[in-house]
């Protein structure tokens, strides 16, 4: 019996990791289209900005160590040219076919706007691999570029923003098409963000579509510098000519054992869509934390296990400047698009006494007039305050109601927290708005 | 129409602020037998560690404040000493009498062990009121003493012990009575704090039960100064004599909107048990957070609301040496005695990423084999990572399975967490035992 992993990166490891562990016997070959597995891409900035030393480093574990201590066969440097289902075949971009018996494709996403005009410019970059750090590096590196701009103000988007910030460049501009950013259609949370960018000489400028990008300016801004952060899209194409199902978010349509239409045929990471916890209908949110876990699953029901992904809550955090954002759930535009009678507060609270140096936190709840149910929320909080966001995760994970997250036994000590925390005090004040 | 509020401390303010908030023609009286009201207790380890530079900064707020802005009327240094519920009068020790419509009880909680054989030398010292932490300070100040016990080895005990080396004492011996700390009956947890302390020199005895206090010695260890830590009793003297109900706790019996079984007078805060979360059954937890929940509540309801307290997960957190220590819901040994079916995991693992100083952190996590619940956790680890037990209460608060907990989408970024919190290990090796 051999399982096949189209994708070496956090799904595919995941799901033949996993397999492994559950069936000694199987035969386990991972294809991987790049050089490194299991890289933690979400380490780029952090490699740009100097924080880590190698790109080395990203890398959690080589084939070889796959190989030796999980007797997985990995091939690097692989591309996978068509899937034959009906053989029960993949075939290499060399003409080689490999047979499986089961198979897991995992092949990721790619960044958005590569294909822009001028998006071939040697100034213009993307933050994906590790070979676009390198690159990019390098630039920073040997031609001190003062003005950059960098399209998309999503996750990564900011983070690369403090990056360039971090390395010299001196004027910074974010240009997003949307009107918010980290698309959410918060427009509250658009100006805490803007905000605090500016105090750190990061000028976000949103509503403004990209349509090319020339040699000396985007949209008008001047930029000796270009990152490309639009968001990802799914890596289809090979999957679709298949005949695998994509779902109407665009990514591959797989059930809750992370099966596609096909038999036999898994998929997992960042080219499938998973559904919401709170709206039940399938999203598209590549993060590692979702590819980690649908890759886990996938391997366990390809090795003939049964285990089910519930779905996502949308939780996402990044750190800006100093600042967490963290997001979960719905936004109140969200929950309005979703059919929701939404009702949202924004509460400023100290995160902890005031004598252990406690610092204003914002946290925003959206909650359900109908129903009650609480939405989705946003932290917004210096170091860690932010990852308050995971108690408003659990609860949307069971449909909490606000009436009862109001209540919640929460910790309290004066050096970690008030005996209101700015949690509870939020949820005091939507329960009031849904009455 | 009339409140009467007995005890001006974090459940009467909340109790006497909500009612009032909710009907503002109603007469409100606290009477508070202190000279502060709304004092910050918890505080009280920092103030004598030097943190908090004067006891007034602990008292939230004055009752000139609650006088002239919310218009409840507060006497401080006022004895009560009868409750006539027939007449729905409170007597003071004065012999003045108070009519009452509505009455809320919040008598608080004393420290245990002041009436052991010595507990009134000069030397032994409660860590309860301003004035026990004032006449402490100026102990230390004056005598500057070598060696000091602390009685106890619950979060003040373990909270006074760090104070005490902060103050310059030399070596600190905390006396436990129990097997362990924190009431947990959890030997792994009571390794890991033993050994935290003694890298801080000070030494934890658990098993000795202190029968009376030497001018010289505690149990044979020498001490220059004692510290009384050995948890609290619930002030139920009067309510009983009034005819109010005790529960099985000891706490004052409350239904769920926090009434008595007599018309009109309500309960809340360090003197009522509460429904555990896991249990369903009344417990005794003195806690800052409960107080101030149960008096909002308390207060609502005599308001004419109808609101509900739910109970408590049994959530704490303290920080001790730099180490939090945080629990929620039952160990394995309570939740064995408790009747479950129970299992256990202990896991450490890195709170964020290593090239953003991630540091171990500990997870532990109680399921039930039976029911496949989970009952409860405890984490240890430096500055905010302990925090992640509210993730575990808000999980407990809808007793939520272990198999759900594994899958929670938690936040990941690098400077925040790991893509597979320490939480979510944990509740992976924990569906593995529960199979």
């Amino acid at each position: 019996m051999r399982l096949v992993v189209v994708g070496g990166q956090a799904a595919g490891m995941s799901a033949a990791a996993r397999a492994r562990r559950l069936w000694g016997g199987l035969e386990i070959q991972v294809l991987e289209r790049g050089e490194w597995i299991s890289f933690g891409r979400c380490g780029l900035p952090y490699y740009l900005e100097g924080r880590v030393g190698a790109l080395e480093e990203l890398a959690a574990h080589t084939p070889e160590y796959f190989r030796r201590e999980r007797n997985i066969a990995v091939r690097t440097g692989v591309e996978v040219a068509a899937i034959a289902p009906a053989r029960r075949e993949v075939a290499l971009a060399g003409g080689e076919r490999i047979a499986y018996d089961r198979l897991v494709v995992a092949m990721g996403a790619r960044p958005k706007g590569t294909g822009l005009p001028g998006g071939g410019l040697p100034q213009v970059f993307a933050l994906h691999s590790a070979r676009d750090a390198a690159r990019l590096g390098e630039f920073l590196e040997r031609r001190r570029p003062r003005r950059a701009v960098v399209v998309g103000a999503g996750y990564l988007g900011l983070e690369a923003a403090e990056a360039l910030r971090t390395r010299g460049v001196s004027a910074v501009t974010i240009l997003e098409a949307a009107a918010d950013v980290l698309s959410r259609g918060d427009a509250e949370l658009t100006r805490r963000v803007r905000a605090h960018l500016e105090r750190f000489h990061i000028e976000l400028r949103t509503g403004v579509e990209v349509r090319g990008i020339e040699p000396e300016r985007v949209a008008g801004v001047p930029a000796e510098v270009v990152v490309l952060a639009a968001g990802f899209q799914p890596n289809t194409e090979l999957a679709a000519q298949a005949g695998l199902e994509l779902g109407p978010s665009g990514g591959i349509r797989v059930s809750d054992r992370m099966e596609t239409n096909l038999a036999g045929v898994y998929a997992a990471g960042d080219c499938v869509e998973v559904p919401h916890l709170v709206t039940g209908r399938p999203v598209y949110r590549p993060l590692g934390t979702t590819a980690s876990k649908t890759g886990r699953v996938a391997g366990a029901n390809a090795a003939g296990e049964r285990e089910r992904f519930r779905g996502v809550a949308g939780t996402s955090i990044l750190g800006c400047c100093g600042l967490g954002i963290a997001l979960t759930g719905l936004s109140e535009t969200q929950a309005r698009q979703e059919g929701f009678d939404a009702a949202a507060v924004w509460i400023e609270a100290l995160d902890k006494r005031r004598y252990f140096g406690g610092r204003l936190t914002g946290v925003g709840l959206v909650g359900d007039r109908r129903s009650g149910r609480l939405l989705g929320g946003t932290v917004l909080g210096e170091e860690e305050a932010a990852l308050r966001i995971n108690v408003i995760a659990a609860a949307l994970s069971r449909q909490m109601h606000v009436e009862e997250f109001q209540h919640l036994d929460l910790a309290y000590a004066p050096p970690f927290a008030p005996v209101w925390d700015p949690l509870l005090i939020a949820a005091q004040q939507l329960v009031k708005l849904l009455h």
